[in-house]
This record gives C-alpha cells, structure tokens and sequence, in this order.
C-alpha cells in the first residue's frame, strides 16, 4: 500500500502541517498540504506545502528564498496531520514567516490582548521583491 | 476590541491549535477549538479542545488524567491557528498520545513507509478505564 493512500485526507484532499525546526524545536509555522505537496516534500527533501488562497503548489521559499529543508516526515496517531521537521535556510537568523519573523506564532496572549512579543528580523518589502 | 474576535474562526467555527511541550520543544498534539475552548483554555490555564467528532467541548485529560497545564497561548501571522506551550501532566515521563505516547507524531516516514518509532508508555488500556 502507498504511504501516501494511508493519509487521511479531509473532505478537500487535504491535511494540516506544521513546520517544526530541527535545531531549536521552535514551530515555525502552520500550513496545508495535499497528496502531490507531500509527495514533493519527501521527494525532494523540502517542504511544498498546497495554498489554498491560491489553489496551487507552494514551494516554500521559491519567491522569499526561505527554503524548508526537510529532516523528518512525521504522521499523527489519527494519520491525518503532518509533522516536519526541519532546517529554515535562507536568512541567519532564519525566518520562516511572511512577516519577516523567525516564527509564524508571534502574538501572545498577554493581559486580555494579542501582543507581538517577536522582533521583524527583515523587512518584507525586502524579502519580496 | 475583545480578543476571541480577533482570531479568523473557520466556517465552521473553528481554528487548529498545536500543544507543544514548554520543557522540551516537543510538539505533542493537534486539535481544534472553537471559541469557547479557547476562551476556556485562557481562563483556566488548562488545554480545553473541541471534539470534532464528538461535537463539544474536550477538557484534554479529564478522562485520561493527562491534562495540560498551559502556559503561553500564542497566535499566527494570519490569526488562525492556535499554539499552546504546556507542561503535559498526568505521568511520568509525559504522555499526550490517546496511544499512550509522548506525543501523538509517532510515525516517521523511512523507506517509503510510515514507521513507528516511539514506545507506548502506558497501556491505553489502563488509561481509559
């Protein structure tokens, strides 16, 4: 049986993934992937999640040059989420977020409010250009 | 502005949230919540999901005893999805895993295949009695 048929995939066609990386442990960031995203991701070694904002492939990184590189493919208990572990490359120190910060998870609840408690290591505008 | 309103709730209600472990790094589950889960998780320092399945409100370890104590409630870049940072009680060493595992991300892709690779700690058995 195929690794891929043993997904559960929802009534989309698609699971949740999060991007853990390898060196700190820090999430990095939250995403989707369907059949072909996760086919490419452990073919190729890195992460290709599936936008559903623009209903296509998503090579991380292929605009930001903020490139997932992929350790470890991880499923869930129930086989219907995925756990990558990885090395954020492209910028030191790394950024995973579209943000310019290093994680996606930079609002804490503090005092009844959403607060930014992480620095933009890079500037957006610089990052897509 | 109250701070449930800022969080983007799915169609149905809902946004994924990921436990992870305060102490170690390691990401240890995923769920969902609705609003009155995360209102809860906020107000008694404890991971309260919402049981899609089941279709209410999941006090995470109330049958188990394996309740997570929460110490951060962070949020994304788009505002929806969920990260929790907890100290996973109940047993030692930590169990959040239904299956009696640490952590629910026990499956590791090797060879083309799903394997595996963390024990069970305690049998589900004499979990849920």
């Amino acid at each position: 049986m195929d690794w891929l048929d043993q997904v559960r995939w929802d009534s989309q066609g698609l699971v949740p993934a999060i991007a853990q990386e390898a060196s700190t442990g820090d999430v990095l960031m939250f995403a989707w992937m369907d059949r072909e995203a996760l086919r490419r991701t452990a073919e190729l070694g890195r992460a290709v999640y599936f936008s559903r904002s623009r209903g296509n492939l998503w090579f991380k990184g292929e605009e930001s040059g903020h490139v997932q590189q992929v350790h470890e493919v991880r499923l869930d208990c129930d086989n219907d989420v995925v756990l990558l572990k990885v090395t954020q490359l492209g910028h030191d120190p790394s950024i995973a977020c579209h943000t310019g910060r290093h994680s996606c998870f930079f609002h804490l609840l503090k005092d009844g409010r959403w607060q930014e408690v992480d620095p933009v290591l890079k500037d957006p505008q610089a990052i897509y250009k």
